[in-house]
């Protein structure tokens, strides 16, 4: 069953203590996009600026994601600059230009809103919801945001948890929103506002994810040259919707190996810039090094 | 086989949001025991002064801890004032009053010469020297350290990690000593120090593994009702070191093993103040909760 994901297709500007890139693709849905592929079609709805280079374009359709309800607007593409030190767990913004996003009206091609699974990544909420309005029946609904929408349009957001089945925020965000210090008691309340599955990802440190019946805690796998972490949290979440999206039971083995299978695609996306090694990633590599990291895991 | 600690024993006053708890036992070397006495039999070396209540000591021996190494000075015993908030994952210390540690020297009394498994706990990198020469052909040496120590006495510590097998250290203090953010990096330049394990302790994030053949990174068993962390750390090397020394064959599944009972004994540690929990632990609570623990972990 193939995937549908809103989100930002982005030109990123990155600066780590291993190197520079300069507006390089990037943005949640490219980020997720990027490691779904590995299990099913994937469906971007997202928009462009006249800036975009072509060549990107072709770069996603090569890696047959799908790109119908991609819109090509005349202002300037999403740019966002960052910098990476020290531990590397947190960026520094140098700069945010928002362009195309500002009037970003997102649209679902007719043939796409019978598409069962759906990830709304991280943009304004009423966006998110007009994309799921779309939705018919969809079975699996994913959402990510951020501290700006949750600061800022907290109804809108709290509207859209009861009509999602998973909600992925990172430990700062779970924090924020709950006003709980404690993950796991963040992770409850979050489920009570209304999504049955909650993840949070606490980036080097791993994953935690809550639902009433179970709860997991996974590590990240260990990497010690992490080059560019932009996008790990949306790769993670590719890899995670991306394989459930091929489970007709969504029980805990599949949820597992779901977020065993997003740590690697994570894992992959630290060790290059930008999509430089997913995007050459094949369903192959992520299950060798799943078998590495069963090892390093399991007792 | 049994195991020799050496380390603190210590009255702790604590403030959390939970209550408040005025001189309760506490220590790294009492810490420690009441997890490694679940699997084996525990010589304890520390110093208490006079105003040691009675029932502490008798408390300890109730537990089955061998005190024949256990100096009593005229002094005061060590005494620790500290406050939790927050996260709860640090303690802004209040008081420290070191009493009769500053007079410490610690003693092995003849017949627990010969224990087998040692495990240096945080004090005085001469005194656990000290203790290490006193002991005859050791099969298993544990070290840990603070940042006080490695700020400054760097070198007393790096020889002695040409004698130890396994070095122990937080977060923070395997950043401090290495000057590598990243805490594989940490690890490997810990290794290259001299110990050929290196367990690296990330609090409510779990902990990393490394040796030359495997890595292994658990999560900490998922508390949503943190009381109280003073001695976690303590707690998890007490069931990591215990469960060691029961085992001839140190390959990684006994390793693994042992990480996963430290971070049972370290959860029930933290779910009540001081040894409330852990006094009273028996090796069946730990082994039903290393099972679903098994479950959160496994996939």
């Amino acid at each position: 069953m193939s995937i549908l994901v809103l989100g930002t297709v982005a030109l990123d500007t990155v600066q780590t203590p291993y190197g520079f890139r300069e507006k390089m693709l990037g943005g949640s849905a490219a980020h997720f996009s990027m490691a779904a592929r590995l299990f099913t079609q994937v469906h971007l709805v997202a928009i462009i600026g006249k800036d975009f280079p072509a060549r990107y374009v072709a770069f996603l359709e090569d890696r047959g994601i799908v790109l119908d309800s991609l819109i090509r607007s005349p202002g300037k593409t999403f740019h966002w600059e960052g910098a990476y030190a020290g531990d590397m767990n947190s960026a520094k913004t140098r700069k945010t230009e928002l362009g195309v996003l500002l009037e970003f009206c997102p649209q679902v091609a007719g043939h796409q809103r019978k598409i069962k699974n759906v990830f709304l990544a991280n943009v304004d909420p009423d966006l998110q919801a007009r994309v799921l309005e779309c939705m018919r029946k969809p079975r699996l609904v994913g959402l990510d945001s951020m501290n700006y929408w949750i600061h800022n349009k907290p109804k809108s957001l709290l509207r859209l948890f009861k009509k999602v089945d998973i909600f992925v925020a990172n430990e700062q965000e779970a924090r924020d929103l709950s006003a709980e210090r404690n993950l796991l008691k963040a992770a409850k309340w979050l489920r009570k506002k209304g999504p049955a599955m909650v993840l949070i990802k606490k980036g080097e440190h791993g994953v935690l994810f809550y639902c009433d019946r179970f709860v997991f805690s996974i590590p990240a796998y260990p990497i010690d040259r992490v080059i560019d972490p932009t996008g790990a949290g949306d790769t993670f979440a590719g890899g995670f919707m991306g394989y459930l999206s091929t489970q007709k039971k969504l029980d805990g083995m599949a949820i597992k190996r779901a977020l065993a299978f997003g740590t690697i695609a994570a894992s992959f996306n630290v060790e290059a810039f930008g999509m430089e090694r997913t995007s050459r990633l094949c369903l192959d590599d992520v299950r060798q090094r799943l078998d590495v990291f069963r090892r390093i895991v399991l007792f």
